[in-house]
């Protein structure tokens, strides 16, 4: 498994394009002319870049775009599935535990993570976006789970699960049985998507979304994410016993105390993380 | 923990208004030149409320509302997160737990629970809405989950396992890291909001879907409630399992027979809640 | 229980209308005059038929319709709710778990379900239609929860759980406590219908639709339908893993080799499910 040192800040990244600005990192997906396909290397780094982000004091939050027009075209044809039909099963296995480690580490990085999604954005390029916490798109995106086309599955890095709980199991189903492209104005019916913007703005209002939850408490948003990943299977009786724990330990930190003075004081608050 | 007597009907309460009017009772949040911010005492008298509910004959539903056009503010800022600034880990523990104590009542108690939202729903008063199982608003609604702006995590009584089930995880996941209101439009097209009543309406019409409820067949409404609740962690065949023992039992209801015989004699049933 | 051998085109019906033409199974329940109600016979004999339909070699779909212009009208008052009252304990809970065991059967059998509803469905109507993959509808439809209009819980056949799953939790709060119909509009905007057709265009939509998906890699199809339900109750770490292993499975079929070389030689893939 890549390792990749924090603060990110001081990483050039190989396979992907990454840029630290103030507590905002974006990643992007930048090789235009393929409409920015993933291959063996840039899954591995983009894992190894959301792992990297748990040690990270710096940064808050994350866009993930691509570059040229387009978010991402999926697993490369000629790089990843042709080898793939190459490999013996410990082989494949590595492969699907990769693609599957990086939605782990997007889930597992306490940043919130802010997908601008312009164009194209198929196969792992549609998990990609599903598995970012918020999602912009443009009338020009296309979100196609097309797995069935090229004869696998629907179930690739955890769309059974976190898809129907974006946009219900029926809307799923369709979208995973059929593999057809969910469109700009269904995506934001259905709640894919949490707003659309021009495509002209979309990067704009991605960092400017992304750079509004960074000012805010880091610590706190970072026990949201947990808490929102951490009870899907369980009761709600648990849910609450568990929000109660977390909420608790948030009251002790210091972003907690200058909410409550600056608030005493009619001024805006300013967070730390601490 | 505060413990009050059933029946509903014979309790005066302190620090809301509680009114029983034949199977339906209305809890408001009363203290209206503030919006009808949450106390200490509040928190622990309505989680009692519900508590009590549980061992009352009487009432079929309850309308949970509040007075002079808003629903309610919130943990008060100076009656609640100051003080919560000078407790130890024990004492914020304490609150924690006493606060989701109230969404637990709210949902073991076997009636179901009409939220009727004008106004600002803010912070606890979202919750208070979001625990609701059915909510009516108004077009000036503004439910806003702002946690994060007073430093806090979105995680609080349940909101990150509750709220994605009723708006879905990329909905939920905004209103918790931005903190932003939800409006009446929004909340109607995304399911928070069951329908929108004319805010002069709005008791009216919450009392009504209240006592169209408690009209029904209670020990069956009580057994929905229970299992909405039971199958969140559950796989899909040990639903249908749970399910086929819990409508068995209710097949052996007086209930059911009524509804049987009202049928064959072309006749509404009544429903006795046996 | 009621077993029925594979294949499927070899069977001929007794309480319903099966027809296979192709790869695609369509099962009809045909009882215009009532409109389509069930019986105790046509419950045991569509279970087997989605029993027997893990062992058919043949069926990639299935489309579930009614006849003459309603899907169903649930359990029949006369037929099945009379008798039930005069059963022991012991014989409501074979009828409990004999229905659920239909539900059951549905998401268990490799194919995925297309539902075409016009006009009623109604009760274990409403079930059958939610118990499906996907769901066609039409402007006619009318979609009622309505049990506990005769006294019984909203907690039927897997209710609870799965008709939140796909249309929010407060939504079907509300047709589950109400009993209230869905309409086509509301159905289609709350993502209960995949799809609106005309009357007299909808069975050959659903047939279109099923045969599409017939079409498709039915071995990878089956894991589609599988993980959808099985990832649940996982936590998204498991759901990850869970697809990792099921991933590399599907890469290992001749459909993946298939659609690889199409595609390198700029044809369609022509999928055989194996």
């Amino acid at each position: 498994m890549t390792t990749i040192d924090a603060p990110l800040a001081g990483y050039t990244a190989k396979h992907l394009r990454l840029e630290v600005e103030g507590t905002v990192a974006t990643l992007t997906l930048d090789r235009p002319e393929k409409k920015n396909p993933l291959t063996f290397d840039s899954y591995a780094e983009a894992a190894a870049i959301f792992r990297a982000a748990a040690r990270d004091e710096q940064v808050r939050a994350f866009v993930v775009t691509g570059a040229g027009g387009n978010f991402c075209s999926g697993g490369d044809v000629h790089e990843i599935i042709g080898p793939l039909l190459g490999r013996d099963t410990k082989g494949l296995m590595a492969f699907t535990a990769m693609t599957g480690e990086l939605v782990k580490a997007m889930r597992a990085c306490p940043q919130p993570i802010v997908a601008a999604v312009d164009g194209v954005a198929a196969g792992a390029g549609a998990i990609l976006a599903m598995a970012s916490d918020l999602r912009l798109g443009t009338a020009r995106a296309r979100v196609a789970f097309l797995f069935n086309r090229v004869g696998l599955a629907g179930c690739d890095m955890g769309a059974c699960a976190i898809l129907p709980r974006i946009v219900g199991q029926g809307r799923a189903s369709e979208l995973l049985y059929t593999g057809r492209a969910l469109d700009a104005e269904e995506g934001l019916a259905w709640g894919f998507f949490n707003r659309l913007a021009a495509p002209e703005a979309l990067a704009g209002e991605a960092a400017a979304l992304a750079r509004g939850i960074a000012e805010g408490p880091a610590f706190a948003h970072a026990m949201t994410k947990r808490m929102l990943a951490m009870e899907w299977a369980m009761s709600v009786e648990q849910a609450i016993e568990a929000e109660a724990v977390a909420q608790a330990l948030c009251m002790t930190t210091q972003d907690f105390r200058r909410a409550y003075e600056a608030f005493a004081a009619k001024r805006q608050p300013e967070f730390r993380g601490d």
